[in-house]
Parts: structure tokens; sequence; C-alpha cells
């Protein structure tokens, strides 16, 4: 998908909500475990109530590697199931690959040729050659792990430079000489406070994956105040608050339900944000 | 596997090879392809041909993912025949995952659980509640990229903080914190030379995996100089230069002979550098 399109969607729906599809068998209505495959069958309805309210749907690989082949074919038939019904929404395989550049562009292959997705999360550490191959491939995009969202993000991402510049800061301008804003977009955590306009400033025209709002604490709010730029340049992504909203037979009408509430803040902030 | 266990392999077969099993489809031997799982059985056959001069496997995820379902088929019974035919080998998931503590969690179930495999590759960036999952495993091992063998590995894990100490440093240093040398290793690219030793200095009982001999142009001799210790403390990977020896009906016996090279060197290597 190119930018303007997504872009263009943003503003359409007036929202720029991501719903991460992360379904842990543990946690599905019990209801849907006498189906054959219940995780699929679980995506589709969360799908169908949230499409009105999202741009776009990430589906965590984690969840679905750990089921083995069983999840693999949800996978793979959750993005065909998106592709068909909804072809304007945008697809994040959330995989955080990262490896040699001969791995990297098996990795590649995998996610933009043979699952179809839009986007893949890959992670830093490794250097270019574990990023570029991903960038090769016209109207896909890269998004790389630069400022995360859980605890461990001080770790090493905040490591500082002698000019003072941290790991996420240099991960983010040394990949812009690899991508651009049409191909790369990054991870920043909703729970990293002023640290959000921090990243903006070394990417002021890109996208950014912001994970962390709700269950994991972080505000849509300041999130939008800190890092939204004219084209929105914002994709927020909400897991657990809205798939996991009722374990219920209504668990995909209580995710509509979240959904709304969250494309309805939205649409506020982009009104207020956004000039 | 418990680490007496692994030493003790590795001084009996006075061998500290692991082969990388990275089966591409492109490159697989022309009459395996009408077989029903060509990596399946190119894999059994690599594994009985070099078996006798390894301690390790380690197939690469990327390498199964890209075939899909066949491909994850193909990595579990490839587990399933190592763990069954050869008990006493080590047997690494390069996957290099590395995601929040939930995610994480649900990756170390797959690798260990489901797969059963001794060892999971895993990649630093996102810190500390990206890696302790995997290391809550009894007798499992998590080994963590340090300072990786490609090129793009100056990119970041070189980046030098205010005191002069670089981030794969800081990785190994960290990381000891919330893992020990009986259940954590790094790995350490054999094409990095002198660096080696640095890794080495920060953990002197560790084990390290160490990539990059063969193809990629790093030397046995110069890994097992500079990071050998007492227990070895080493498992160095070969792939290409084993698994495609040959591309004929002979690839199996071609691998063993390479395997049996390599471990010959490793075999006058433990007696030179490991008192």
């Amino acid at each position: 998908m190119k930018r303007t399109d997504l872009v263009n969607n943003i503003f359409n729906k007036q929202s720029f909500l991501c719903v991460g599809l992360d379904p842990d068998i543990n946690k599905l209505p019990k209801h849907l475990l006498d189906k054959e495959n219940p995780i699929l069958e679980f995506n589709k309805a969360i799908i169908d109530a949230t499409a009105p309210y999202a741009v776009a749907y990430k589906p965590n690989i984690a969840f679905y590697e750990c089921e083995g082949i069983k999840g693999w074919e949800a996978f793979e038939e959750t993005v065909k199931y998106i592709r068909e019904k909804y072809p304007d929404i945008f697809i994040i395989a959330d995989a955080k690959r990262g490896d040699i550049g001969n791995t990297a562009k098996m990795y590649a292959r995998t996610f933009f040729e043979h699952c179809g997705v839009d986007a893949v999360t890959v992670a830093p550490y490794m250097g270019e050659d574990s990023v570029t191959p991903f960038l090769e491939y016209p109207d896909k995009w890269t998004i790389l792990l630069a400022l995360t969202s859980n605890k461990g993000s001080v770790d090493f991402e905040m490591i500082e430079d002698k000019n003072g510049h941290r790991v996420f800061e240099r991960v983010i301008k040394r990949s812009l000489r690899w991508g651009s804003p049409v191909n790369l977009m990054y991870v920043v955590g909703a729970t990293q406070g002023e640290l959000i306009s921090d990243a903006r400033k070394v990417a002021p025209r890109s996208f950014m994956l912001v994970p962390g709002v709700g269950a994991q604490g972080g505000s849509l709010e300041e999130v939008a105040r800190l890092a939204m730029i004219d084209e929105c340049g914002l994709l927020v992504n909400s897991s657990r608050g809205i798939i996991y909203a009722s374990s219920g037979e209504d668990f995909a009408e209580a995710a509509g339900v979240e959904a709304k509430k969250l494309a309805e803040q939205m649409g506020e902030l982009l009104v207020k944000y956004c000039k």
C-alpha cells in the first residue's frame, strides 16, 4: 500500500486505529473452542466487528506460531480474509524479525510474497543488511523497532553515545539512509511519555506504529499531542483492550464498541492536532 | 541439556561443531525434489552423515517458515528425528526472537515445550522482559545476539557509550544479571577478529555460538585462540560449507567429509588451546 492511500484511509475513516490480532487460545470465548479452527473464527468475528473503525490490523506472529501448523493456517487465512473483504485495510505482520542478509531475504519473501501482508516489524540490532532486504519490495513497509513500550526498553534502547544520542535515535537516523518515509515506519511506545517527541524530532515525516495504549497504560491524547503530524503519521495499536473486551458470546460486539470508542477519540484528535 | 553434558559431549567427540540446517529449496539436490517433503529428506541425510562429527544442530527458522505449513512440518520433524536418533546432540532453534514479556512467553513455550529444542537464539534489543521468559525453563538455553557476524553489526552493536563500552559488551554484562553461564550463551561472529576477545573478557565462562566460519570468511584457528576456555566454551557453526558441499546425489557423503575435516581441526585446537 502506498503512503498516500494509507493517509487517505485515515482521513476517510477519521481513525488511525490498528487492532492487534493476538488471539491467545486460553483467553478465547469458550463457545469457540469446538470450532475447527477457533483462532480463525475468533479473528473473523473481531475483524467484522471492528473493520468500520480500524485502518490497520496487526497479527502478532507469536500467537499463531505457538499453535504450530494450525496456528500458521489461522494466520494465513486471517490475512486472506482481511485482504478479500476489506482491501483498503493495512496488514502488519508483527514478527520482529532480524537476521543476516540472506536469511532476512527469506523472511521478507515469506511475509511479503507468500503471506501478502503490507508491512513487517523488524528488529534493528544486526544493522543494515538485516533490514534492507525488506525495503526492496515496492509498496511494502518495514516497521523498525525504535523505542518500544516495554520496561526492558531502558536496557539498551536508551544507551547514550558520546554525543548524547541514544540508541533508539541512532536507529532512526541511520535507517533513514536505507529507506524513507514512504517505506519505513518506527515502533514508538505510548508508554514512553515525552520521549515520543524525541523520536519525532529525528523522524519528522515518518509514520509511527504506537503500541502500549490501553492494557500497557499509555495515553492516546499524549501520543497525538507529541507526535501527530500533518499527514497524521500515527497508527495507534490496541490489542487486549479490544479483542478481550468480553469473554462471552458477545465478544465481537464488545470489541466493536471498544474500537468505536477509540476511533471517536481519534477523530477528535485529528481535528485538534492535525492541521 | 545441562552444561556438564554439553561439555562432556564436546570432549568425547573431540569436536565443537554445530551444523546449520538451513535448507534453501532452490539449492537442494534435484533428485530430492519429487519426495513428499524434500527439506525433511535432505535434513535427515545430512544429519546421518554429520552426526559423528557434530555436537549441535542449528536449524534457522527462516528457511522453514518461508515454505509455510510444509516448512513448519519439516522443522518439527527434523527436531524429532535428531532427538530420537541422536539424543546427545544439542538442538538450537535459530529464531532470533525478541518481543515484550507476554509475547516472549509464547515464543519460549513454542520452542521449548511444543518443539522441544534445547536452545533458542534471542535478539536483545527490547531488553530484560524480552529475554527472561526464555530463561525460566530448566536445562534450556537462551543464546543472545551480542556481536554478530554480518556487515551491519557495526551499525548499532558497536555504538560506544560515554565510558567506552560498546553496545555488544553492555548486552553481555547486563544479561549476566538475568541468566548465568549454565543457561545463557552469546552469538559472537567469527568474522569479528580481535573483537572476539573483547566479548570473551566480559563473558569469561560463557559458551559462545560462533557463526561465520566458512562461507562468511572467519577463521576457526583464530576463534579458538581468542576465545577457547577450559571447558571449551565454543560452538562453532558451519552451514553452507557443509550442507551444500555437493549438489549431486552424493550431497550427504560430501557433507560428512566436510564435517569430518572441521571436526579434525577442532580436535587439534582442543588439544592446543584447552588446558
